[in-house]
């Protein structure tokens, strides 16, 4: 992949769902296993528990599809994901093995068809730790996948919790990149409207508390190789910082907890730049640092960002959007989070302009 | 209080917690009424079901400390709220009655003590809406409170749910304002730390809910002339409010929904300015308008920001303070949200300020 030119557009931010699941074979009557539906036209019913849980297009499986649609948007490549509510977490551990192999062999073989324009992120069965372990050993040499996809919390339990941190050691150990997506949210009881304001409006809280827990959790501190990435812009992680910063600073049993400042352990964190409107990208490249924004659109989902490109560009007209800066959003950064060798090495150059921080806003 | 200068600041979060409570005269045998039992020098703890809620110093109920930290910090004016967790939504609305009662009093007394130097925020029961409209009558009235402090939610009911509409519509008939304070959040089971991280990392999400369920719940477009404040800079609203914007522009259910943009709609909310930055600042005068922001510390509580005055002044680091803004930020829009006769007109010049957005980001 190192034929790609350094500022073509990397979409870290894009989900896949098969076009079929395998039969359940599993031994729990009531396992929510998936199965698919057909539906209009190039369109299929996602059915888990006899119920139409998402209704979704081809573009979820069909490669060609996505390919005409990354050469529309100037994609360059796709990191693609599994859809969230497939990680299954609520599964046995022996059905969550079954289903996260199916994931990860349907992802890999999208990849297989256009290595030069997909990067593959697998999935493992965080419900079991140890078995979620064993799962990553195989992604990288047996998939050829280069990360994996986790919830911000697993069946409830918030991904800084303790218990999860042998899962981030070993994905740092096995060099494997860490997407972090919103899945069942908190704040669900707190919303007045439709369905899709879970995605709207409870994915944000979930992913910025998902982040808070691996600040506040001490998983950053304690594995400082890991390359991990929360999605949606961090969620509301950016609003929350410099409260925990101000708490920090002013409560000594805060700084005892935490050594470091914890507003700068944030930005060992890369997030993605899916917050749909300039001036936040341009608050979040502050607090974040300009090396470690990726660009991400959701892609094919209803609330998509059409046109990835275009938001970054969007950029100039409220901060100094440089060349290099510009480079850094649309792959630079996400090829080093992705742990692609040369990246590591341009990252250096990025590091000058992540100095320069009052120009970002002009 | 038309004596007061013009730009002598006002804060608008600030609690109160009673030096003791009456004893409990209801009928409950394990109603969670408050006590208050001796602490260390100056301090009590606030004893709830036998357990310390909170140790809070003599600053929570003497007028006379109060007048002396704020002449200490140039604060001209306070609005005296309660501490959110005396509001009791969950005891049975008899003892809800009993101690919003006994919080009125308690707040009108003290603002009685210096009236020039203190506004006061009632209570009213919300676990029952007749009741509350029937308190909200007595306010301004018989005590001589100029509006009302109330939780993001109401025993997990968000306060943009249909139910508390006639409360809102009642608050608006009264002239009286309204500030939204976090109480019993969402989102704990999300957190990973000692339990001071409620106030810390978990407020945020249960305003800014409560914030977005006023806008897709239809209230502020039903209830234009209600005056509602968000504390703690409105949480994490400004984060969720672009992609609710992005969901209106995109997804017709959303529009039929909601006929007006939600993110102009927000700009009929005030925000306090308690978020610790001044990058962050500045991105919120933008988000919710320049006429929107009022000065609010979280006195006496420990993560009070202590200098509410230079928090304003260090916008100027990152973005264009001029004396107008500084005015509004300062009291101007505190006393058009407390509904002063003199600061609507004033508003008018606010207006123009409100609209030279690109100044503020410099």
């Amino acid at each position: 992949m190192g034929a790609l030119r350094e500022d073509e557009l990397i979409d870290v931010h894009t989900h896949v769902v098969p076009e079929s699941f395998p039969r359940y074979l599993g031994r729990h009557a009531d396992a929510p296993w998936p199965s698919m539906a057909p539906a209009h036209a190039c369109h299929a019913h996602v059915m888990i528990s006899g119920k139409v849980y998402r209704t979704v297009s081809r573009q979820c499986w069909s490669c060609s599809v996505r390919l005409a649609d990354m050469d529309r948007q100037g994609v360059a490549r796709q990191v693609l994901s599994p859809m969230p509510e497939l990680l299954s977490y609520w599964m046995a551990p022996e059905d969550g093995v079954a289903m996260c192999r199916f994931l990860n062999e349907t992802i890999a073989g999208m990849v297989a068809e256009a290595p030069a324009r997909f990067a593959g992120l697998g999935a493992v069965p965080l419900q079991d730790v140890a078995l979620a372990i064993e799962m990553l050993q195989d992604l990288r040499p047996r998939h050829g996948l280069v990360g994996v996809e986790i919830g911000g919390n697993v069946n409830g339990t918030p991904i800084g919790d303790a218990r999860l941190r042998p899962f981030f050691e070993a994905a740092a150990a096995l060099d494997l990149a860490v997407f972090v997506h919103a899945l069942r949210p908190c704040g669900l009881e707190r919303l007045v409207g439709p369905a899709i304001f879970e995605q709207v409006l409870a994915f944000p809280g979930e992913v910025g508390l998902a982040g808070a827990s691996l600040i506040t959790g001490g998983t950053l501190a304690a594995v400082p190789s890991l390359r991990v990435a929360l999605s949606h812009g961090g969620g509301t992680l950016a609003a929350l910082l410099p409260r925990l910063h101000h708490a920090w600073r002013k409560l000594g049993s805060v700084r005892d907890l935490l050594p470091a400042d914890p507003a700068e352990e944030a930005r060992r964190l890369y997030i993605d730049d899916l917050v749909y409107d300039a001036p936040t990208l341009a608050h979040l490249i502050e607090v974040f640092g300009s090396e470690r924004v990726l660009a991400g659109s959701d892609y094919p989902f209803a609330i998509m960002d059409d046109d990835p490109a275009g938001s970054i560009d969007e950029l100039a007209a409220v901060a100094v959007l440089d060349p290099e800066l510009r480079t850094l959003l649309r792959g630079a950064n996400a090829r080093r989070w992705l742990g692609e060798a040369d990246a590591v090495a341009g990252a250096v150059k990025g590091a000058d302009v992540g100095t320069s921080k009052p120009e970002a806003r002009g």
